[in-house]
């Protein structure tokens, strides 16, 4: 079985209102360390093996991402086909 | 600047219903080699430098995951104190 884990975040140039919500709750509770934070998506797929990047990325691409707004990164393991 | 990226999941006894109604979209967008689908969240927190382990875990604890619920991963980076 292969397994891919998708991360998935607003572009850099996208407004992150939930990640400038968290960090005023963080530096609330003292954690005065946090400079920024930034939020995001992770999916984790259990894949039939032979389940490609490439389908993988029109997954994404067609569902479970936004392209507009958003960037996703594919990580594959446990002998999925790069 | 260090860095850390927190990855949030339900913990494996958590019925995960959105990671159904996901996989069943994918389904019937013909994505059949999907045999399972967990959801869950990416957190990414630029901290100054200094901050640990410890610290970024009792935010998680505090603030950022559910711990009835959710297990978390954390991965330091860039000059991080682990």
């Amino acid at each position: 079985m292969a397994r891919a884990r998708i991360t998935i975040r607003l572009k850099p140039t996208v407004l992150d209102t939930q990640g400038a919500v968290v960090k005023t709750a963080l530096h609330s509770l003292g954690f005065d360390g946090v400079l920024d934070v930034h939020m995001g998506k992770s999916i984790q797929l259990d894949l039939e093996a032979g389940v490609g990047r490439s389908e993988v990325e029109a997954m994404c691409r067609q569902l479970l991402a936004n392209p507009v707004i958003e960037d996703f990164e594919i990580e594959l393991t446990d002998g999925a086909n790069a």
